[in-house]
C-alpha cells in the first residue's frame, strides 16, 4: 500500500503552478494561489492539489492527515548559489570591514577567501562535515529544501574532491537535496601565485576530469573578476568543464562590467550569478542565450555596498531571474532565504510574489530540476513548507523573523 | 536550601561588567570578557562569575550544572523600543511601498498607523493577547529577555488601557520582562481629526491620570512629527505625564530636524528615539540633559530609506546610545535584536562590541533597570543567553541567522 498524506485546511496554497519553463515578465507575479486548499501526497509525490472541499472525498482512508490550521503553504526554497562547506568563519574580518577596510584590502593582506582556504585545508573531514551540517540545518530551519553548493575552499585536487565528497555524503544522508558544483576556479591558491597558468592547467587536466569521472559535481563555476580569473582564463576552464559534460554557472560582473556575463551567454551557461554591474546590452545577450541571472543581494548587503543588481530591468527584458543567498563566510554570511526575499523587495523592488517565484520554481529551472521540484504540482516531489504565516507576503515583510515553518521534503516532515 | 545553578565550560563569557552608569565613548567597546568561564547562580541571581578553574571549587554540591560546550554567553537583549500589541499586520502596505507609495502617502490614504488602530480596536482581548504572545515568542527565540512595549494602537481611553492591561498580563505570566509605556500620542485618531486639541485634552485629563493611578505604564511617549504631534503639543502631553510621575521617552527627529529632540533634552527625558535627522547641536543638548538616544535602524531599513541615525557622531560626543528594534507592523516589522546588531554594524559603523553594549546594559539604563539586568554581574538577575556561537561578533556577522540560543531569565531556562 502506498504512503498517503493529506495536508488540509491550508488557508493559502501557493502552488507556483504554470508553464514548464522558467517564468518571465508578468508570470513572475503569478503564484497559482488556491485558497482553502488541500494537498494529497502519495509516496512523497504530489498527487493532487485543489480546494479542500473538492479534495475531501479523495483522501484515502489510510492517509495521514495534517491540519495546516489555515496557514500559508509554499514550495520549499531552492537556494541556487551557496558555498556551504568551509571551516571557521570570518567574523574578525567583518569587524575590520566595519572599521573601514575593503573586501579587496582584506584579501590582499592574506585574508578573504584564502584565509578560509587555509582553515578548510587544515580541518578534519569530520569537522568540515559538522560545520556544513550546522549551516545546512540553518537553511532547513528557514525553509530551504534544495541547496546548490560549491566547492572552492580547497583549491587543490585532494581538497576540492574532499569538499565534493562531503556534499555527496550530506546529500545521501538527507534530508536536504544538495546539488554540487565544482568551483576550483574560486581564486588562485597561494602555491600558484607566481604561476597562474599552472593552476589553470591543474584545474583543466586533473581536477575537472577527476570530478567528472566520479560524477562528484553536476556544474562547474568560475569566479570571473579582477581579483580572481580573467574572462580568457574563465573561458578556458569552463570550456573544459563543458567538454566533460558539466553544466556551467559563472560568478560575473560583481564589481565591474565586462567580467564574465558575456562569456556566460557565449557558452550558454545555465546561470550568470551576481551581475551587480551588468549593462543592459549584456543582459540582452543573456536573454538570447537563455542564461538565467542569479541575484545575490545578501552579498551586496553584507559588504555594505549599495549597488544591487538591476532586477527590474532584467524583468522588463524578459529574463528568468533567480534569487539565492550566496551563503559564504566572507561576502554573504546569510543562510536565510526569507531574508533574501526581504532584501529583494526592499532593495531591488521585486514584489513579494516575484521574489518567491525567483526563489523556488525559477531557481529549480536554473538547476535543471524543475520537473521534480520548485512548485506544488501533480507528479512533483512534495517539498513544501507550512508557514507560521497566513499570507506569503509576510515571508518578506517580517524581516529576519525567527519563524519556524514546518518543512517537508518528499512528503516527510523534517526538523533541524 | 537555595536553588543553585552553575553554567560551566563557557568559552567566552561576555559580562558587560563596568561602571554603574550608562557606557559612553570607548567604554562601549569594553565587554568585560572572561575566557574559559563559569557563572554561579543562586535563586535566579548571579552569585559569581570568573574562570571555570577559579570557580570550580565553589559550585555547591546540590547545584544543577549546565555545560555551555565552550560557547559564547552574553546577557539577554534588552529591547528598549517596541510596539508589541497590535492586531493584523500590514504586509499589503509593504507591497504598496515596494511598488512606489511612500509611508506618508499610505498614511494619508487611511493606511498606516490608523489601519492598525482600526483592527486593534475591533479585535478581541484574547486575539490581541495571542498576537502579542506570538511576537513576544519571536523575541524570546532571538534572545530578547526584556521588552519595552508601547500602547498607541488604541487612541481612546478604553483601548489604550486594554493594551496596557495586556502588557501587564504578559509581564505577569512571564517569562519575558515587559516594561509598559503609554503612547496615546502616537497619532490623532480619526474621530478627533477635526479637533486635535480635544484629543490632547483627552490624553492629559483622562488617559494619563487613569494610567498613572493604576500604574499601568512606567513611561509616557509621544510621536513628535509633522504627521503626528507638534513640539508644542508633545510638550503639553509629556509635561502632564511628568507631573503624574511617568518617565519620558520621545519619538524625535525621524523625518526632519526640529521634531522633538530638543524637547527631550528640555524635559530631561530618559530617551529620545529615532534621531535619523538630528543635528550635532541638538545632540549636545541631549548629552547635557543625560538623555539617551535610542537608535532604530530596523525602521530605516524596512522603509527602504538610507539615512541612518549618526551613531558614530553620537559616540564621539559621549552619548550613551541604545539599540532597539522598533518592532511594529508598519515601519519596522523586525523582532530580532541580532538583526538590529547586524544593521548597526553594517549601516551605522558600530563595532560588534559597541552594538552589543547598546543592546544590553545601555538599554537597561534607559529603562532604569541597570541595577537588575543588562550585564552578568554579581547581584543581578540571571538573564542570559548561551549562543550557538563561540564569539559574540558572530551575532552580528551571521546576518538573519536562524540560530537558537538557550535563553535564561532569572536563572530559569525558557523556550518559545
Amino acid at each position: 500500500m502506498s504512503q498517503s498524506l493529506a495536508i488540509v485546511n491550508i488557508g493559502q496554497l501557493v502552488t507556483l503552478s504554470g508553464p514548464s519553463r522558467p517564468r518571465v515578465g508578468k508570470e513572475l507575479g503569478e503564484l497559482g494561489i488556491i485558497p482553502n486548499a488541500a494537498i494529497l501526497i502519495e509516496d512523497g509525490r504530489i498527487n493532487a492539489t485543489g480546494t479542500y472541499a473538492d479534495l475531501k472525498a479523495q483522501i484515502p482512508p489510510h492517509a495521514a492527515v495534517i491540519d495546516a490550521e489555515n496557514r500559508c503553504v509554499t514550495p520549499g526554497f531552492v537556494d541556487a548559489h551557496t558555498h556551504l562547506v568551509f571551516a571557521g568563519n570570518r567574523a574578525a574580518e567583518f569587524e575590520q570591514r566595519i572599521a573601514g577596510a575593503t573586501y579587496q584590502q582584506i584579501a590582499s593582506a592574506g585574508g578573504g577567501i584564502l584565509s578560509t582556504v587555509r582553515q578548510t585545508r587544515a580541518a578534519s573531514e569530520d569537522d568540515l562535515l559538522a560545520a556544513a551540517r550546522a549551516h545546512r540545518n540553518w537553511m532547513l530551519r528557514t525553509g530551504t529544501t534544495t541547496i546548490e553548493a560549491k566547492s572552492g575552499y580547497g583549491l587543490d585536487l585532494d581538497s576540492e574532491l574532499r569538499i565534493l565528497r562531503i556534499l555527496r555524503r550530506l546529500n545521501s544522508e538527507g534530508p536536504s537535496r544538495i546539488i554540487p558544483t565544482l568551483l576550483a576556479a574560486h581564486t588562485v591558491p597561494p602555491e600558484f601565485a607566481q604561476n597562474r597558468a599552472a593552476y589553470i592547467r591543474l584545474i583543466i587536466e586533473e581536477i575537472i576530469p577527476a570530478v567528472a569521472s566520479t560524477s562528484l559535481a553536476r556544474y562547474c563555476d568560475a569566479f570571473c573578476d579582477d581579483h580572481a580569473f580573467t574572462v580568457e582564463e574563465s573561458r578556458t576552464i569552463l570550456e573544459a568543464a563543458k567538454r566533460h559534460g558539466l553544466g556551467l554557472r559563472i560568478h560575473a560582473e560583481q564589481f565591474r562590467p565586462g567580467t564574465g556575463a558575456a562569456l556566460a551567454a557565449e557558452l550558454s551557461a545555465a546561470t550568470a550569478d551576481h551581475l551587480e554591474t551588468v549593462t543592459e546590452e549584456t543582459l540582452q545577450q543573456l536573454k538570447t542565450a537563455g542564461t538565467q541571472p542569479v541575484l545575490l543581494p545578501g552579498s551586496v548587503f553584507a559588504l555594505s555596498r549599495t549597488q544591487y543588481p538591476p532586477a527590474r530591468i532584467m524583468i522588463d527584458l524578459g529574463l528568468a531571474i533567480v534569487l539565492a543567498t550566496d551563503f559564504n563566510p566572507g561576502s554573504s554570511p546569510v543562510a536565510s532565504m526569507p531574508f533574501i526575499l526581504s532584501l529583494a523587495c526592499l532593495e531591488m523592488r521585486l514584489s513579494p510574489a516575484e521574489a518567491l517565484t525567483a526563489a523556488t520554481i525559477n531557481a529549480a529551472h536554473s538547476l535543471g530540476l524543475a520537473a521534480q521540484i520548485g512548485s506544488i504540482e501533480s507528479g512533483k516531489q512534495a517539498d513544501l513548507l507550512i508557514h507560521e504565516f497566513h499570507d506569503y507576503r509576510e515571508l518578506a515583510y517580517f524581516i529576519a523573523a525567527p519563524a519556524r515553518p514546518r518543512v517537508f521534503i518528499a512528503g516527510r516532515e523534517v526538523t533541524a
